[in-house]
């Protein structure tokens, strides 16, 4: 199955060209045998058959005078698809992207990740078809599925490991329920061609912030929810660890909590301090009316003095952890998302004010902090530009060129 | 000055065939059209050259029966020579090694960093001649001096910044004093023709660790000396943060000791709470006689019963802060090294024991926490290997191959 060392330095050249182009770095012949040293003669044979493959197009321009301009070559975006999808603890969201991650149709929808993963995988099937049909597209056309899950996963299998929720998930292999027939289980579409990336959901958001602003190669993104969890972009890659299990800050101990028992069993840790359900269950004990997240975002929004203090002092505690890892990781950026961070004002202020406090001047400099500009969109924007570099790589382009007829 | 896209497309190549010899995965110049795709011919003409300019070695072995068994190529060691610098506060170890890290002749020596960077250097080039007039070499055998100093670096253009200790040094750009021509300040050595590298010193000597163990991608090198400080391998690089103040750990601040001062002018660091200094200096209020580091080793070696219990508070006071960044980076590898890590039984104990309690049972699960095998090594090894990678890269290559008559 494996393509041969000859063959695969051939598919690295055909993938060199097609990011050349696709980033708009070479955009033309000429340029590319310039930024790659082949010969003119090398560049036409690969060009030709990633046009004839329908993967680049080229346009002639109108003749300017009496001479010619060089025709110009760009990506065909839409030679394949994507499916991008986000999966939360109660709700996903899925998007049919092109190769340059434009949506073509998204939908959000909610969903309980503890039915396990035949009913959750098979919900979400469903909805890349409706999403396909909804963009007039065949399925056949789906080339990647990329999938962000709420838990840890061996990215090299896709294999959920150890979840701390996500019930009956523990060992799963996402990639084999898409692997089958379609034939089984009367599913309608062709996405067993597909190729399946599964990481988790926190570290696609951080891929996503990161393609999203392409300032700095080192990025943290800091999800504050339910819980609290971080993604790790290092040197333009995601950092996830030796088992996967990289960017679990929720669990890292804050200082003079050790009364706070946390879901983990161990006790003091800053998720069960200051994440969200956090929050609400000492807002309910305050006597207000706060079963979760929302109401926490909804108090502070009303003005509640003690939702308030509790929100800022919560952004303390976060920003005391976030110190720590701006001395030992020393990123371009920290960007804060999950529910929680559309309290920007009340809680970045307080993270911003003890990580300038805390962390060596060296670190933060020119450390930007802020808030998501993608939102809740992070994920699948994440997940669709994980599986564009995947369809662009020596591998990927491979399966791309040899698309079943 | 800058080598053309064709021309570096030449050393790519030429650098690809170095590193498969160099590290033994293709031996020979089938292998190498095998793993590499070329033809048979451009393997021989690329090959050739690398032979006739000294940095391939061809052994036709003896005929076996009737047949002739093929050659075999390795890399020629000896061809370029290493210069590897490991610059501490008050001390120095430079060694000569040759493109594999055998060292030639190695030396240690006491020196004040605070000195400012023109003695200091001075020193390390006479230093150097003289390991060179030991092993019988030219100094123009030297195509790459690495160097770790003890303060933060800007590794791209080998600049010094902000640094707490190294007086004299801030926005030193080390390269330039080796740059000058040797007729100035009568030096007699030809080192201005070798790239020079420089990094933090924490840096090298986690790449050393690294380079030595060969098992995982992600690796953590913490320096318990007087201070407390870590170098990053992630996925098999050094990461060195934006700014280069990556790992600057001793100034995390730990749980419950904000009555400590620490010299950044926080308080409750680590480093001043934990770090060697920090030990002496309660030692010797206690009323022991502890000047520094050195005397804290003494005194628990002599079986010092203040001194060990305070040794093994500091081990759970490090590992409280490094269980934080297990959950966070989820390494492979934590490596212990520094003055204070030869009390390894005593203080590893305690770290340990923090870690695998604090931090999450899956980024637990196969980590592994040692004391530093390479020891006082570590950073001549580190930079050292640097400074290999440097020279059978595409750059590197292309200027051993240029090399001056």
């Amino acid at each position: 199955m494996d393509p041969s060392p000859a063959e695969l330095r051939r598919l690295a050249s055909l993938s060199e060209l097609a990011c050349l182009v696709a980033d708009g770095s070479a955009p033309r012949r000429g340029a590319l045998a310039q930024a790659t040293g082949l010969s003119r003669a090398a560049v036409a044979q690969r060009v030709d058959l990633l046009i004839a493959r329908g993967l680049l197009v080229e346009t002639e321009p109108e003749p300017v005078g009496r001479g010619r301009p060089p025709a110009s070559l760009r990506l065909a975006p839409e030679a394949a698809l994507v499916a991008a999808v986000d999966l939360g603890a109660t709700h996903c969201r899925i998007a049919v992207t092109t190769l340059d991650g434009r949506p073509l149709a998204e939908q959000a929808r909610d969903l309980d990740i503890d039915d396990g993963p035949t009913r959750v995988l098979g919900a979400v099937h469903e909805l890349i078809g409706k999403l396909l049909e909804k963009a007039g597209r065949p399925s056949r056309d789906v080339r990647a599925i990329s999938i962000g899950v709420p838990g840890p996963v061996e990215a090299s299998t896709g294999t959920v490991i150890r979840p701390p929720i996500m019930r009956g998930w523990d060992g799963y292999r996402v990639p084999e329920f898409f692997a089958e027939s379609e034939g089984e289980r009367g599913r309608k579409h062709e996405l067993h061609r597909a190729d399946v990336l599964v990481d988790n959901d926190v570290n696609i958001m951080a891929f996503g912030e990161y393609s999203h602003r392409r300032d700095g190669e080192h990025l943290l993104y800091v999800k504050v929810g339910t819980g609290i969890g971080c993604g790790i972009v290092s040197g333009g890659v995601l950092h996830r660890g030796a088992s996967g299990a990289a960017g679990d800050i929720g669990h890292i101990r804050l200082p003079g909590h050790d009364d706070v028992l946390c879901h983990c069993g161990n006790s003091g840790c800053v998720e069960a301090v200051a994440g969200g359900k956090a929050l609400a269950n000492a807002l309910k004990e305050a006597g207000l009316k706060a079963e979760g997240v929302r109401d926490v975002v909804r108090l502070v929004e009303e003005g509640n003095p003690v939702a308030l203090r509790r929100v800022r002092e919560a952004g303390r505690q976060i920003g005391e952890v976030l110190a720590s890892l701006v001395s030992f990781h020393n990123p371009d950026a920290i960007v804060l998302g999950g529910r929680l961070a559309q309290l920007h004002e009340e809680l970045l202020a307080d993270i911003r004010a003890v990580i300038y406090r805390r962390a060596l001047p060296l670190a933060t400099r020119s450390l930007t902090i802020e808030t998501s500009t993608l939102g809740e969109r992070a994920g699948v924007e994440g997940a669709a530009r994980l599986a564009a570099r995947h369809l662009l790589s020596p591998r990927g382009i491979g399966r791309l060129l040899t698309r079943p007829e």
